[in-house]
Order: structure tokens, then C-alpha cells, then sequence
């Protein structure tokens, strides 16, 4: 059975997205149903609770945009949180910059990072192995409360969509929390869903976010494989100062090079490409 | 048999993207399979030989986008030829501008039209009434061909995906013929296919097109139901100055307000969303 061709669907609101291939493994962990398939033609790819998260072919689409809208911008030594993340997708695009001298990964289910270090290779890029890469398994709602005031220059939140244990990932408690424990000068990011098919989640998180925090920006882009094939990211900052997502990494042409995707002018075009309609509610709302 | 809930899919590559509902007419023409299908949450929904070409939902994604950045960017009495474009969208864009006099649609398979005209009344928002609107049954080979020189302000080439009676669209000799009936100021469009999932054909339109004429530039933007959900639109101009593509039309704000994706924002953005890779290639092929 294991062996066999199957097509492996991401059902949403009466439209999937299906790929063909052979599930190479299958496992309920004490949060939610993993699956990775080996695909015919988009390589392997990583399937939560019945939502893709991550394929060998098309996944730098979601984690270059996460990770260097808001590393690029800052230059200096970084201390850096991911929360999520179990595919090891953000980490290997952080750690591509030498001015990251620390990355806390902070991933609640153990079993998502087991599961990538055996089957998922080309996504983490080996980034398990490198020293200033440190594994917690925790909630990101606690490590944010508990941690220190000031101790990261950015904050990566790369959570899949609200569900029971990720939910509380787009409250603006949390948002709060992560405020609480960002460098003056560092950035937050986190991936805010699709202006299409999970509207609502969507305004909401840029609702939120720019209640909180003293600047705010959303950049969108593809993502082929997730519901509608439109991502966006949201990114802030406690600086209310031009600076904000000013590109000034030193080693932003190497980085530039090393992308797949993204590079300066993507994520310019990236921050202009908010749908109209998303645009009028957004004014509508007067948020 | 003809009332039952179906997934109705179009398979790309060991991928597949597919709609929930029921077939609401299914027939052959003398080119191609036609399929409409009432989907359960994305409207009503157009397939040609297994490929999605349009539906109620998310149809905007794809024909303001073709439409707008040309269109836009002329601010006279316009005579317009859409090649294609069947289902009625690429026409209803067009005659919101009250300084569109002519539409000449020439499209090859009078079926799409007659099948469009009775189910997908809100694609074409009844276009088909408009007075400014003449539909012509053949060949956009032959038409640009056998037509006088700088007769059209713009050009819109709303074609399937290369296909036996479709690649002529792609060839250097249509592009030729479109420059010839383009008036010296007029905007030459036409979608150039997915970066991703056509990647080799989407090139070749950009190289094509930059040989033919003097000035050309690529749009890429979402279109959620086409294959990787990532869409391309060349434009191009035989002037060689700096008005290209600039917007100065009357209309504008008016033309803003009444669409759902394109804004000038928008159009601005998806000027610069060459994926990386994509921009590498380009270089490297000096094109």
C-alpha cells in the first residue's frame, strides 16, 4: 500500500490542490497528522493536518520572502527567534547570513523536526548541524511570554493556519509578547495567511499587528502550493523612523545571489501587490 | 449523470488544481473541449481541453490585469483588437473606458462565445450588447495579417496556453503582423504564460517580443485557478521614449475604483515580481 501512486490533496473551501506520488511516511504526533509524499515532479513535500506546508520544488516562494525582507534590513550581529519552523525551511535562510550569530527555534512538535532531519534534506539545506542553530521544543505563546525584554533583532513567526494549538500564534497577546522581548531596533515578521482564501485571518493579523506595534508593512507574493496560490507576509517594528525594512545588510548582493525567488526588487514589487479589493477594506476599516 | 457533484481538475505536471461541482454543459467544437461547470464556491467556471481558462471568483485576477496596464497608459479615442478572449472578460475591461469607440474581437471557435453568452453572464457582464463591440469569427493568425497598418491603439492577445491551433500566437511572425496594424503610439499585450509551470515558452514570448518590437516589459501577478497560481502579461510598444506604459488616462481614478484586483499600485508591483531565478535566466540568454 505504501508503494502506491496516490494523489494527495490540500482540500479548501471546494477547490484542491493535488500532487501526485508515494507517501513515504504517515504518523500522528501528539499535535497533528504529518504526511510527506514523494512527488513525481515537485520532489518531496510535507503535508500538517491535511494543509501543505512545505515542497522541495516551490517552498523558497514561502521561506525567502519570511526571512530576508526582514534580515537584509538589519546590519549587525543578529540574535534571532524562528517559532515554527519544524522543516528547517527559515533556519537555512537565516543562517546564510554571518552576521547571524544565534537562531532559538522554537517548534512545538517534536516530531515535525524528526520527520524533516529523515525525509526532508533539501529543504534544511543540513542546517541541523550548524552551531548557531539551538532546538527548543516548546509553545511559542510561552517562550515569548517568559523570555527576556530586548533580546532579539528579529522574530520569525512561521506558524501554519490557526488551528486548536496555533491559534493563539495570531492573538494580539502574543504580538505583544514578542514586542515585549524584540531589540529596539529589530524587525517582526510573521507569515499572515492568504488575502484570498483566508481573508478574514488575514485582516485581522494586519489589524492587529498595526495596533501593536509602531510601524507595520505587508508584502505578498506566490506561494503555488498553498490555498490560492497568493501568501502574504507581515513585518513591524517598535522604530517609528524611515529605517524601517530599509535594505542595509552588507552581505545583501551574496544573498541576493544565493535566492531562488526573492531578491531587492521582488520585495519591493511584493509590497505593492495588495489585491484592490484588500485595499478598500482595509480603508473601509480604517485600519 | 449531468446533476452530479464532481471534482472537475486540470492536471499539470503531476499537479492538479480542481473545483468542487456540477457539470453544467460539456461539449466539442470543431477545436476544442469545452466544459462549464457550477462550482460550489468559486462560481461558475470555464475549462477548454482541460485547462481552466476562467471562473466567477477569481476571473478578475487574470483579464484587469491584461487589460488595465495598456489601456491605462492611452488617453485618446481608442480603436482596440482582442484576439481570443471568448468568455467576454477581456471585452467587459475594455468598455468601462468611455474613450474605447471599437472593440474588434476576433475569436476562432464561435461555440466559446455562444456557450459563454448563455452561462457565464458574469464574466461577460453582458458585453455582448454593447454597441462599441464587434465580434469576428476567425483566425487572430489571419486577422492581424490581412489587416491595414497602424489601424489599433492596442492589441490584447487573451489566447489559451500554446496548443495545435493556438501556437501561432507565440510565433515571431503574429508578433510581426501585430506590430504592423499597431498605430505608432499603441500598447501591444498579451499574457505570456506561467514563469513557473511554462517557464520555457514564457521566456521565449519575452525574447520574441523584445526582438520585434522597441520597447517591452513583463507583469507578473496571481491568477489562483492557472497552473502554480503565478501569471505573466508582456507589453509592448514600437515608440521608444519614456511614455511607455505611463498612465495618463482621464479615466483612471474611475477605472481604479471600479476593479477588484488591478490597482496602479498593483500594476507598479507586478512590474517587479520577476522571480529570481527568472531574472538570472534572462540574463544569462542576453535577452
Amino acid at each position: 500500500m505504501i508503494n502506491k501512486e496516490i494523489w494527495l490533496d490540500e482540500n479548501h473551501e471546494n477547490s484542491r490542490y493535488g500532487l501526485k506520488g508515494k507517501i513515504l511516511i504517515k504518523k500522528k504526533s501528539s499535535f497533528q497528522d504529518i504526511c510527506i509524499l514523494e512527488s513525481d515532479d515537485f520532489g518531496r513535500a510535507l503535508m500538517l493536518d491535511g494543509c501543505w506546508m512545505a515542497c522541495d520544488k516551490d517552498e523558497k516562494y514561502y521561506h525567502e520572502c519570511l526571512v530576508h525582507p526582514a534580515i537584509s534590513s538589519l546590519n549587525k550581529k543578529l540574535n534571532i527567534l524562528i517559532i515554527g519552523g519544524g522543516d528547517g525551511g527559515t533556519a537555512r535562510e537565516c543562517l546564510k547570513y554571518k552576521s547571524v550569530k544565534n537562531v532559538d527555534l522554537v517548534e512545538i512538535d517534536e516530531e515535525v523536526i524528526n520527520l524533516s532531519k529523515k525525509y526532508l534534506p533539501l529543504i534544511s539545506n543540513n542546517c541541523w548541524n550548524d552551531k548557531r542553530l539551538n532546538i527548543y521544543i516548546d509553545d511559542g505563546v510561552n517562550w515569548v511570554k517568559k523570555n527576556k525584554n530586548n533580546i532579539y533583532d528579529a522574530i520569525l513567526v512561521d506558524s501554519s493556519d490557526p488551528s486548536e494549538y496555533s491559534m493563539n500564534l495570531f492573538s494580539e497577546e502574543f504580538y505583544i509578547n514578542c514586542k515585549k522581548i524584540l531589540e529596539n531596533d529589530g524587525i517582526f515578521a510573521t507569515q499572515s495567511e492568504s488575502p484570498e482564501s483566508f481573508k478574514k485571518i488575514h485582516l485581522n493579523i494586519i489589524k492587529t499587528i498595526k495596533n501593536v506595534f509602531e510601524r507595520s508593512s505587508t508584502m505578498y507574493g506566490f506561494v503555488p502550493f498553498y490555498p490560492s496560490g497568493i501568501w502574504s507576509w507581515t513585518f513591524a517594528s517598535k522604530r517609528n523612523d524611515s529605517e524601517f525594512l530599509h535594505n542595509i545588510n552588507k552581505e545583501i548582493i551574496k544573498i541576493e545571489e544565493s535566492c531562488e525567488i526573492w531578491n531587492l526588487n521582488y520585495q519591493r514589487g511584493g509590497f505593492n501587490m495588495q489585491p484592490n479589493k484588500i485595499s478598500k477594506q482595509l480603508k473601509e476599516k480604517n485600519v
